[in-house]
C-alpha cells in the first residue's frame, strides 16, 4: 500500500531557512515524553499505541454486535456529543454515497446522530420520524450524565421499548461507556445491554479508534479491520524511531508551530477538495482546538470545503488579514469515474475540457488555488491521501492524532485536558437548580439580578 | 408582529464607555453614502431597497413557476455556487424538518444542491441517484460560464432531456441569469426555458431576496410573501431615519468594528443554539467575509452550532487566544413542544429537569455559556429571533445585509466587490489551457517547471 504524504515546502518558504528543522530537538523531546508518559496529561496516552494494541478478536466482537444492529434495524441512532460522535460521523460520511440518506434500496441501516444538542424541534422531529421505524441506539457516554446525550437516551430508550417491547429493545441498545462507573454503565448492567468500554486513558477527541468510533462505523457497513490497519501502519511511520526528516507527524507539528509562534499566523484553515471530507475537518477542529486552545493561546482551527467555499471564504483568504495558513487535504484518486461531457452548442465555452476526468479539473482548481493563495501570502501545507477508503482514513486519523500530541507539547500546554469545557455546564446546572449546586444557584441568581 | 432584537451590552463592556456611540457619525455617513449611492461599489446597491420594491405580482410569477416544478418533479436540483445557493439553502434548512430528506411521504420535492463543487464522486453519485427520478433543474449563474455550475448544468440538462424527452425537459428547467448577456441566457432563449433575471445591481451574496433565493425557497414549499414582508419591515427599521440608538443594523456594525479596530478582536464566531441555523451562518460567512476581507484586513468569520460545538470548539473559545468575539443567534420559541421526560431509575440524575420544556434547558445552556464566555474574556453580541419562520428570517437576512454594507464602509473598504475570487480561477484556466489563456498557460508552466 501507499501512504499519505505531506508537503510543507509552500509553508516553509514563509519562514527563515532551517526554521522547521530547528524544531527537531523539541519534537524529539515531545515524542520521548509521550513514549515515557512523562508529559502533562500522561494519564491520557492510551491512544498512542492503540492501533498496534487492537486485536482481531476485539474487532470481531465489535463486528458481531454491529451485525445484530444491522440485521434488526432500519435506523441506528448514535447518541453522543463531541468526541463521542465526530470521529464516527467523519469516517461514515467520508466513505458513504453522498446521497446515502436518500437511497431507499438500503444495504445499510440509516445512521442518525442525536444527543449532541438540546434542540426541542430536533428531538421532536426525531422521535416523530422514528415512530414507524425499527431502530436501535448506540449510547456513547463515559459518565452517562452528559446532559445532551442523557436527554436523548432517555427519549430514545423509552420509545424503543414502547415500539419493540422491553425484551426486544435490549437487543438493539448498545452502551459504550466506562468499564465500571457511571449512569450509562449502571443502566446497561440493569437492563442487560451489550456494552463496550471507553478506556480510562483515552480522551474523547482521541477515541475514534476505540469502540466509540469503531462500532458505529461498522454498523454503517465499513471495514474497521482496514481502518485499524491503516492507523497501525501510520503508528509505525510516525514513531520516535523515524527521523524528523521522514516523520510526517513530526514535520506537520513543527511547521504549524513555527507558523504560529514565529510567523504570527493565528488561524489554520483545513481545506478539502472533496465534499465528503467535511466532517473529517470538524473532527480535526475538535482534536486540535481542544488540545491546543488553552492558557490564552493556540491556533484557531477553521475549515473550508473547496471549491465550494472559494466562492464564500475565498475573498477573505486571498486578500484579508495575513494571519492565516492553509492545510489542504487532497484525495489523489476518486472512487468513481466521470468525464467532462461534450456539448454541441458550447455556449459556456467549456468544450476545451471535454473528455477530461472531472477530477483533473478539480486538481487544476486545487493547484491554481494553491499558487494563488501562496502568492497572496498564505502558507500552504498539503496532505495527499491516495484514495478515500478505510485504510487511508486510518492513516490520516492516526497522523493527525500523533501530530496533535507533539504539537501541543511543543506549544507547552497539556494537550490532553479540556478544563474550559466545564464552565458553561457549571453555569447551566446552577441556572437549572440542579441538586448539589445550591450555592452556585444562589450566586448566579444574585449576579443576574445585579446585572439587570 | 414582533421584531428581532439586538443586545450588545455584553460586548460593549469590553470597550471604553461611549465607544460604540462614538461610531454614530461614521455610521450616519455610511448610511447616507448608501442612500445617495456615493460609496465605493455604488453600482451594486440594488439590494438596499429590494424588499420594498418587490411587487406581489412578481412574487406570484415566481410562485407559478415554482408550482410547475412542484407538480412535475420529485427532486429539484439547484445548480449554483456561493451567493447562488447559500441563501436558498440557509432558508430552506432553517424552516424544514430536520429529517426532511428521509421522509418518504413527501409534500415537497427533495431539494438538492449541485454546481458548487468539482467532485467526480459527487457528480457521479448524483447522476446515478437521479437516474430513476422525475427531476427538474434551477440553473443559477449570472454568466453561465462559472466552471462548477456550468459543468453540473451540462450533465443535468443532458440527463433530464434523456429521461423526459427534450420537450418535457423544457418545463422543468428554469434559468436564473443575466437579463440579456451570457451563456445561461443564450441557452434559455434557444431552448425556451422559463427564466428570471439576476439584477445587474445586486451582487451574489446579496441576492437571496431576488429569484436566486426566492424560487428555490418557494419550490421547497415555503412562503416568500412573508419572507419579503419581514425583510421590508426590517428595511424600515434600519433606515437612516431611525436614530443610532434604536437602529439595530447600525449598532451591530458599530460594535463589531469597535471590537475589531479598538479591542483587537480578529475573529467573529456566529453561534446558534438551533442546529437548523447552520447554513444561515454559512450564508453570513460569505456575506461578511467577502464584503470585508480585502486590503489585508477584515474580521475573520467563523461559525459554531451550539451546544454541539461547545464539546469541540468550546475549550478554545473559553481559554484560547483572546482574539475572538461571539454573535449568538437565539430563537426565542421552538416550533414544536417536547418536555423533558421522567425516568423511574434516574440513574443520570436528571429528574430535576422532568416536565421542563427541552428548550428551557437549551436556554439555560445559552445563558450559562454567555456568562462563562464573557467571564473568560469573549465579548458577546446576542441577536434574538422570536421564532423560526419566513417572516423573521426575512428580517434577519435584511438586518445582516444592511449592517454588512454599513460595516464595510466604516472599515473603509468597498463592501460590494470581490476581486480576490478571480485569482484561483485565472490559474486554473491557465493550467487547463483554456483558449484565450495562452500566455498565462505558458507562464504558469514555466513557473511550475522552475519550482519543481
Amino acid at each position: 500500500m501507499e501512504s499519505i504524504k505531506l508537503d510543507i515546502t509552500k509553508a516553509a518558504q514563509f519562514l527563515n531557512p532551517g526554521t522547521v528543522e530547528a524544531y527537531a530537538p523539541q519534537v524529539a523531546a515531545a515524542q520521548q515524553a509521550l513514549e515515557k508518559a512523562t508529559c502533562p496529561g500522561s494519564d491520557f496516552l492510551g491512544w498512542l499505541h492503540l492501533p498496534s494494541g487492537t486485536t482481531s478478536e476485539f474487532l470481531t466482537e465489535i463486528q458481531e454486535v454491529a451485525n445484530t444492529l444491522r440485521e434488526k434495524c432500519e435506523v441506528v441512532v448514535v447518541a453522543g456529543i463531541g468526541g463521542s460522535y465526530l470521529g464516527a460521523r467523519a469516517v461514515i460520511e467520508a466513505l458513504s454515497n453522498s446521497f446515502a440518506w436518500l437511497v431507499n434500496d438500503k444495504k445499510n441501516p440509516t445512521i442518525l446522530f442525536a444527543g449532541n444538542n438540546i434542540g426541542e424541534d430536533y428531538l421532536s422531529e426525531l422521535t416523530e420520524y422514528l415512530a414507524d421505524k425499527k431502530f436501535g441506539v448506540i449510547n456513547i457516554s463515559k459518565s452517562g450524565t452528559t446532559t445532551e446525550t442523557a436527554l436523548a437516551f432517555r427519549l430514545l430508550k423509552k420509545q424503543c421499548e414502547t415500539q419493540l417491547g422491553k425484551e426486544a429493545a435490549k437487543d438493539v441498545i448498545v452502551a459504550i461507556t466506562d468499564a465500571e462507573k457511571g449512569a450509562a454503565r449502571a443502566a446497561a448492567t440493569k437492563e442487560g445491554y451489550r456494552t463496550f468500554v471507553i478506556p480510562d486513558d483515552v480522551g474523547g477527541r482521541f477515541s475514534v479508534l476505540t469502540p466509540v468510533g469503531l462500532l458505529p462505523i461498522t454498523v454503517a457497513g465499513l471495514d474497521i479491520v482496514r481502518l485499524v490497519e491503516g492507523a497501525r501502519d501510520m503508528e509505525k511511520q510516525t514513531s520516535q524511531d523515524v527521523p524528523f526528516s521522514n516523520n510526517i507527524a513530526a514535520r506537520y507539528a513543527a511547521v504549524r508551530q513555527a507558523l504560529y509562534a514565529q510567523a504570527g499566523k493565528r488561524i489554520e484553515i483545513v481545506a478539502n477538495f472533496q465534499p465528503k471530507l467535511h466532517f473529517m475537518a470538524e473532527w480535526w477542529k475538535q482534536l486540535y482546538g481542544e488540545s491546543e486552545g488553552k492558557d490564552l493561546k493556540g491556533i484557531f482551527p477553521a475549515a473550508c470545503d473547496f471549491t465550494t467555499d472559494l466562492h464564500s471564504m475565498g475573498q477573505w483568504i486571498q486578500e484579508g488579514e495575513r494571519s492565516i495558513f492553509e492545510t489542504v487535504i487532497s484525495v489523489e484518486e476518486p472512487n468513481r469515474r466521470l468525464l467532462f461531457p461534450h456539448d454541441d452548442e458550447n455556449l459556456d465555452g467549456l468544450n476545451f475540457l471535454e473528455g477530461k476526468r472531472i477530477d483533473e479539473v478539480n486538481k487544476m482548481a486545487e493547484l491554481g488555488t494553491r499558487l494563488a493563495h501562496v502568492d497572496g501570502g498564505v502558507p500552504n501545507i498539503r496532505i495527499s491521501v491516495p484514495a478515500l477508503n478505510e485504510y487511508y482514513l486510518g492513516q490520516l486519523i492516526y497522523f493527525f492524532e500523533k501530530a496533535c500530541g507533539i504539537s501541543g507539547l511543543i506549544q507547552e500546554v497539556n494537550p490532553f485536558n479540556q478544563p474550559g469545557v466545564e464552565a458553561y455546564k457549571k453555569n447551566m446546572f446552577a441556572l437549572l437548580n440542579k441538586p448539589g449546586y445550591e450555592s452556585e444557584s444562589k450566586a448566579i441568581t444574585e449576579r443576574l439580578n445585579k446585572e439587570n
